[in-house]
């Protein structure tokens, strides 16, 4: 017989065990935080009408559709093709109008799970990965406090999930870009995308674009080198009065959408004031203006400092129209996103982050002979029942060789049962709670 | 424009948002004790090879594969099938193939996740739905106190999802009903099966049935009346010593396979006393044999008292032979299973289950003006840091609308601030702690 090809589909990652531990953990955190924030965790299926995915922009060679492996009679195939999301925000435009009269609104809603692109094989690329996202949706209106709240949900996921790591979030406001384009004559898209390649392609190239672009020139103005490193000194100041300040007076006849951007911006700010955000955790860029289409306001990126290179790891930003063509209303949004399987891919890759713990345990019960087994047993239960999670070394091998397996699954605690019970760990509190266990 | 059609597609389950709170406690929880117990949640891809599910025994008719919606050239579709999973034991068995060499040994897994099957459609059956597995595997053998554990779990997991319900655990050994058969000379499938249905056909149907089966009627023997009904008292008075004896002495002549199943019973019964677990939490029973032909030893399935109508909610036993067409090898395993959309879909059908609360929010903070909002915002942050869930209504509503939102998505507390700040809420140790925030 011929052997089996066990080997998984290219494109469809698969983590060991230790570094499961982390994505597991950050599953949970970003959850956790979630729901604190009054996101609940929300799943619909896997599986739409394709028509819908398309409707909404999906890309119809990258959408996965399902057949059956043996099909008995050619049933309405076409017609009624079932998809595999590519994302969260076409099934949350899907379910909100399918439940719209049982829903409240705002509406709020979670979501931490796995989409599907058929994307060309390229390292760090998957074709199977979970997306982490949260939206607001309003029914008419929607406060910018909702846009604050993003950002001090950023900010306390990643303070949870690493402490020792500097990051921040950049933040800006796509009216301002988009009153600019309007008062110089050319389309908002042209110039979000200009200046979205900022980075990119630097300052230079980004001018001679914008020149080409804007027709009306002597309404238009884009931000002078003094003027940059003026705004460059307000941000390093975290002074963001002064920054909105030299914005308003530096981007030449003011448009009506660049003065609500910057009314937006300010009343943002405030907020996050009010909520406490610490002004360190986040900035204020004026070439924020992120690839996707549907933001209209607010939009939001997050960096590691140091590793920028890594591209935003977690981005959003507001929208006006979630599913008009599916729920014949306007509803405005705002929400974010975080592309988990690809960061966390990112991060082991660069040894930013290194698992050590191949197992879910922080202690194991070894047993010096099979005849002290059940008491083994009866400790490993206590252990449990005070939320320690405890595993027992069940078969009846050598000492040695259950130390062995211990130290290659990174346990920290070990339990060891004889003629006496003792307590191994370099975890001084753990220990002492599993002592008075014992 | 047609409207478009927003519906899901047939046999892809919703829950409602008060539906899921449910399903996400029950996910949390599940989740919980599987890795108090030194199982690690572990995720696989949705997606395999369909040869290799094929050749564990799937329908190739209820398989789902994957195409694209749009096919740009004719790739290599027949030799290389993307296969959605349709259970989580194959992806394991090919997760272990994969990385045998790096794993360590017993190998303990838990999953909680989606699996699809192209079912026909009908009332509570789905083609997408959460199964909730473990298992343990071992590379040579695997101590009987891993069966005893999985009973532990079961009781565990229940009695946190449901204090007020009573169930029970049942379990049985395979192999005395295997040795029956042998010593009968009929094949131990065919008296499992008809084992497995007697619950159905009855007592009556079940004798008929096993005398047409058994060849070598003289050294077999079927329970009389009298001895069921002795093993029936054995059985309430959970005297399991008892139960063995009179099982050991009204099987005919001992195959030693039966004997085998005894001792094996007997063992993991012993286990369960030194785990503490209360015997009336489980049961033995003789005619649990299970449908799943790999299951060699232990077999379990767990029953609502008073909704045995339900069927078995949590299943599993104990097999032989995870995967040695993939791995060349013959690892010996034990595992159980709860079909979550399923079970959860028959509670909330048989309002066992009254979800409540629509949102995670335990607390919300009203304004009862626009201008406290700042204020409202800054309490709901540190209510927040002290892990209380809390959301704010945002929008500049009047307060009316806003306790109607309150009550219609059914958040315990309410924290209502103008020119001075009120709790209400009819749970006291929340209106304490929130209390001692403000």
């Amino acid at each position: 017989m011929a052997k089996a090809n066990t080997s998984a589909p290219g494109g469809f990652p698969e983590f060991t065990p230790a570094q499961q531990r982390v994505v597991q953990h950050w599953k949970k955190t970003i959850g956790e935080v979630f729901e604190k924030h009054g996101f609940p965790l929300l799943e619909t299926p896997l599986v739409e009408r394709a028509e819908n995915f398309v409707a909404k922009g999906g890309n119809p060679k990258e959408i996965y559709v399902l057949d059956r492996l043996l099909r008995e009679e050619a049933v309405d195939q076409d017609k009624d093709q079932r998809a595999i999301r590519f994302d969260h925000t076409v099934p949350l435009a899907l379910f909100v109008a399918r439940h719209f009269n049982e829903l409240s609104f705002p509406f709020r809603r979670s979501v931490i799970g796995p989409v599907m692109r058929g994307e060309r094989q390229q390292k760090g690329r998957f074709r199977q990965f979970d997306q982490c996202d949260i939206d607001v949706i309003g029914s008419e209106n929607l406060s910018l406090a909702n846009d604050a709240q993003m950002v001090a949900i950023i900010v306390e996921i990643f303070e949870k999930l690493m402490p020792e790591q500097k990051f921040i979030v950049r933040i800006n406001n796509r009216k301002i870009i988009s009153g600019q384009a309007k008062a110089g004559g050319a389309t908002p898209k042209e110039i979000w995308e200009i200046t979205d390649n900022r980075e990119k392609t630097g300052q230079k190239k980004y001018e001679q674009e914008i020149a080409k672009a804007i027709k009306n020139k002597e309404v238009f103005s884009i931000f002078s080198d003094k003027v940059i490193s003026e705004i460059d000194k307000a941000r390093k100041k975290r002074d963001w009065e002064k920054y909105l300040e030299l914005l308003e007076n530096s981007l030449g006849k003011l448009h009506e959408e660049c003065k609500a951007g910057l009314g937006e911006l300010r009343k943002v700010i405030a907020y996050l004031d009010s909520m406490k955000i610490d002004r360190e955790k986040y900035d204020l860029d004026p070439f924020v203006a992120r690839g996707l289409d549907y933001y209209t306001g607010t939009v939001f990126e997050t960096h590691l400092v140091g590793s920028e290179d890594l591209g935003s790891i977690c981005s959003g930003g507001r929208y006006d129209d979630l599913a008009q063509i599916f729920t014949g209303k306007q509803l405005p949004g705002v929400g974010i996103s975080i592309g988990l399987t690809r960061l966390l891919w990112q991060l082991f890759d660069a040894k930013i982050l290194t698992p050590e713990q191949a197992t879910s345990s922080e202690v194991i019960v070894l047993s010096r002979s099979p005849e002290v087994l059940p008491r083994s047993l009866e400790i490993a239960q206590k252990l449990r029942s005070k939320n320690i999670p405890t595993e027992v070394y069940l078969e009846p091998k050598k000492i040695q060789k259950q130390f062995a397996y211990a130290q290659k699954m990174g346990i920290p605690a070990r339990v060891i049962v004889g003629d006496d019970v003792v307590v191994e760990t370099e975890d001084p509190g753990l220990e002492k709670k599993i002592n008075s266990l014992l």
